[in-house]
């Protein structure tokens, strides 16, 4: 809903369907950074910034450092607000997109009931739309990634958080409660069973997350005899082991072996060909190697294929470039 | 396509035009059993029958069996072959619901690209649809059974096999080669994580289809000491914790504790809010009430309903009636 009506006398309608706007905002928030982009209508991008979002959890904070650095990119492509048609944003969390209400996220931001799409329009002044970012991964995998032309596929981001944004017959796919996905949640041979406390990670994603990694190695060192440092990040282990070391090895190898155990469960459920991997974590060429393997032992020759993202850490921003000009176009259209 | 058109110089859609078409035949083709119903144009059963198809695999000799059924049912219910519109047949194997090809069948059936669709059109001489018999089972829960008015659901057949029918968005989610929902080769804790061979059981099947649980209760009986029979159904093993035997309980418990890790996986996956147990292990009330009781140990509060299949063994039927409804509802108004 236009916000700003009462003020300019002009509605967010108006705004898009004038001449000589030509470019979109896309924004991914991220746990600890917040990436934006300008990009034309063909959605090539004209301009972007990175800032680190460490320490700003309030939401109208990081309304405010966004409303900033689209003016501040407007002005480096020589354009001005007059130039914006439409934004859109993507948030760690369950998000309700037909509200625009970002339901909750995970302890890094701790938001709960935070009306993104409104605060947008209200700070751009221009029609906006949100969206989980996970699934903006898929969006941008589909648009222009590793998922062009396929009809059912998933994005898997495996990074601090292991989640996937599901395509089915062509379209996101987000559930009931807008938290279809939650796969770092899953009970494969391997994990615990025990219950998940609120805002503790899930059973799956606390051995293949960045932290679980992090903690199956730590757990080897702490067994002894590790020449190699005891605080590494995941990808840090998953490098040793070109560089020969076994217990890295062990480590990759596990977590290898119960991601394609979550792939396997997906593929004889959903029945897709092809699994798009992002993610820091997700995109370390030795994990997709490994996991790669062990899911061609468990399917035979019908394999899925793995892939690993074509968008890398850009697959949310350019899946939030599609759904900004996806706004766009409705405004154009329908006027919604 | 017709295929008596050249004979009687009337094509299928001629057929259901015509007055006097009052009735639609649905057929359940099962491993062991056919059953074939009438109905007339609001779904409502008018007659109905089943037969055994122990040793009948013949492709040919089970739509004789159809012809002759379907007649029959028509005598009885005072009509004949002109009151017939259209027919749907659900099969216990991968559908190409386009094609109209029943695409393999497990080793009951032993078929492989039957034309099913072309063969049931071609021996009853109306518009015919095919699907798989579990699909259909869910459709039927969702027409006029324990899914009414749920967009987002997954109907659980728990018999010799297990498959799941998903609902999303309303619509049947069949996957890129018709085989979504196979999760009858589940990998959960507790499942061996061996490479399945073609035509065995899934890993999770092979633990809590029909099959399993007779072969968990016969493991049990092999260590000794049990005073009940050895050979006992799976329903019956369940039927002996009402009677206070321990040994059963533990392989009910088992059985409804693996049941509920893939309800859980399932549940995370879809975020849907309703998961239907039909099938004839799957519909019995301790197997639910076990894995309602576990599922809600993994879930908390968010839980999602566990719901008994309002139509039992007539699921698939109802589907089928529903779907030979919507053959007859296109023709009319398509001419498809």
């Amino acid at each position: 809903m236009p916000t700003d009506e009462a003020e300019s006398g002009e509605t967010l309608e108006d705004h898009v369907q004038q001449d000589g706007r030509d470019c979109v905002a896309a924004v991914d928030i991220g746990g600890t950074s917040l990436r934006i982009a300008l990009a034309d209508t063909t959605g090539d991008v004209v301009a972007e910034q990175s800032a680190s979002t460490v320490g700003v959890r309030d939401a109208a904070a990081v309304i405010e450092m966004i409303r900033c650095g689209v003016i501040g990119l407007l002005g480096q492509s020589g354009r001005s607000r007059g130039n914006l048609c439409a934004a859109a944003a993507g948030a760690p969390g369950i998000t309700d997109v037909d509200a625009g209400v970002v339901i909750a996220t995970s302890y890094l931001m701790g938001w709960r009931r935070v009306p993104l799409r409104n605060l947008l329009e209200t700070a751009l002044e221009v029609p906006a739309a949100v969206e989980n970012d996970v699934n903006l991964g898929a969006i941008g995998e589909q648009w222009r990634g590793a998922a062009r032309n396929v009809r059912d596929f998933v994005f898997l981001a495996i990074g601090t958080g292991v989640g996937a944004g599901i395509v089915l017959d062509g379209k996101l796919f987000r559930g009931t409660d807008w938290s279809a996905g939650e796969i770092g949640y899953m009970l494969v041979p391997g994990t615990s069973t025990d219950p998940v406390a609120d805002g503790d990670a899930g059973n799956l994603e606390s051995l293949i997350g960045g932290e679980g990694i992090r903690a199956q190695w730590q757990k080897l060192w702490d067994a002894g005899g590790l020449d190699l440092p005891r605080d590494l990040r995941a990808t840090e282990v998953f490098d040793q082991v070109r560089a020969g070391s076994l217990p890295a090895a062990a480590v990759l190898q596990q977590s290898a072996r119960l991601l394609a155990f979550a792939i396997y469960n997906m593929w004889i459920m959903f029945n897709c060909p092809l699994f798009v991997l992002g993610g820091t974590v997700g995109m370390h060429p030795a994990l997709l190697e490994s996991a790669q393997s062990s899911l061609r032992k468990l399917c035979g020759a019908a394999a899925p294929d793995l892939a690993m993202s074509a968008l890398g850490t850009q697959a949310q921003l350019h899946g939030a470039i599609r759904l900004a000009l996806d706004r766009a176009d409705a405004v154009r259209r329908d006027g919604i």
